[in-house]
């Protein structure tokens, strides 16, 4: 088994998508870290992310890659497109990908109409409590204007730090399956010597998934200037057991190229 | 006009996709750079990076997401998986999506083995040299396992260091199209509040988009301790004189609400 994917097939495995839906992370200008940050926060619950697809804000994309990813994984979770101004439609975009309506949510013109002045509260602003018919709200406690969640998708802000404080409150929502633990071990090896040895664990240890990630690091400026290099292991599996022998044994492989094994985590 | 995807539609618009190949990146351990590093290189070619996937190190998987992204985009980048290990198949993978066979490319095998000693030349670092029948090799200065081109994707290390110098050697193979040019000015304003001066921006300047991305910073600890919130507008336009008239009318806009407009680049 050459992947993480199906580790644990016996067990009930829980997957997701992140959709993240934004111009500025296509441009190359905003480094998208939303994606990472939720793959951790899954991987706590017992949730495996297998897909990540960043789109422009063009409705039929949003939409599109939506209807795809809705129907493959058991949950997906948007980031971006969900603020006061004309480029932020992902609300229309997902009421259009379930065939809804979408309207404004009482619930959500409060919540947000109690932090401004009536004269503040202008049409943009409201424009943010337009929620498809339905979906339940995901709190924002940072800026107030809400998320929403309808059938398996959870669509959330771009920014990270009101992102990382709507995936809070979800926590109660998700029912994760087996969890995937890992284990990571490095060394100073090259890991076209040690493919070899490699292969021949991933073929002994079902069950577990043996991801092997080289690495080199460059001093100074010359073309050939590779001053350190090795490879750090990644062991993945639901069983504790099972991995901890994994785990020795890719320590020993390391030993046996000669170089001292290094825990990652 | 409410994207950046059709500005310039009168000229020529050149795409690309990249496709991440990786377990990694969905285990959230490592934070994917190289999608935004290709991004701004192709922006540089004026190439437009509209989507990027995710995708596991699963045959099934690349496939699928290589040939809706190749159909569908002028250009696809992909990285990861080219690898000596198991779990490196994204050479049998590219093969598989376009119905060819795959096999030891002469000259992959003669740029390796001039490196390595005969007995350090293993079966695993020959897989390297494994590339689909009738695709170009794509040198690598760093490791010499070359990366390769065929048909209109371009596959690529992952490892940012090998990824970034195969890269520089494609530049002559990339025609790009009408270049999108951008400016960028920030201000310490409310985005609800612009939203409706920014919307008739957009409305008046057609070939120009207008992008807005509030950012919040909290320094302390508690909950509601945001210490400065602004919004950084992103505008784009093949023009440059467009560009400038609408940066223009962006500083008006912030110097409307009351604050000060920084140039962000």
């Amino acid at each position: 088994m050459s992947t993480a994917e199906n580790i644990g097939a016996a067990e009930k495995i829980v997957t997701a998508a992140v959709l993240v839906i934004g111009d500025e992370i296509l441009s190359g200008r905003t480094q998208d870290t939303n994606s990472s940050y939720i793959a951790s926060w899954l991987g706590e619950l017992g949730v495996r992310l297998h897909e990540i697809r960043v789109v422009a804000d063009v409705q039929a994309d949003i939409v599109a890659a939506l209807n795809a990813l809705r129907a493959r994984y058991t949950y997906v979770f948007t980031t971006g497109g969900i603020g006061p101004t004309h480029d932020d439609i992902t609300a229309d975009a997902v009421a259009a990908a379930f065939g809804i309506s979408i309207d404004y949510h009482p619930q959500a013109l409060a919540i947000m109409g109690a932090q401004y002045k009536p004269d503040e509260f202008t049409e943009a602003r409201k424009r943010m409590a337009r929620i498809p018919d339905g979906a339940e709200l995901i709190d924002n406690p940072v800026s107030k204007a809400p998320g929403f969640h309808i059938g398996n998708v959870f669509v959330m802000a771009g920014i990270p730090m009101i992102m990382q404080a709507m995936l809070d409150s979800l926590r109660h929502k998700i029912r994760g399956g087996a969890k995937l633990l890992s284990a990571s071990v490095g060394g100073a090896v090259a890991e076209g010597l040690v493919a070899g040895a490699l292969g021949a664990l991933q073929a002994k240890f079902s069950g577990v998934s043996f991801g092997s990630y080289p690495f080199y690091r460059r001093a100074g400026t010359g073309s050939n200037s590779v001053s350190a290099y090795g490879v750090n292991f990644v062991i993945r599996s639901t069983d504790q057991k099972l991995l901890d022998e994994a785990r020795e044994a890719v320590r020993a492989m390391i030993r046996g190229e000669g170089a001292e094994p290094e825990d990652r985590d």
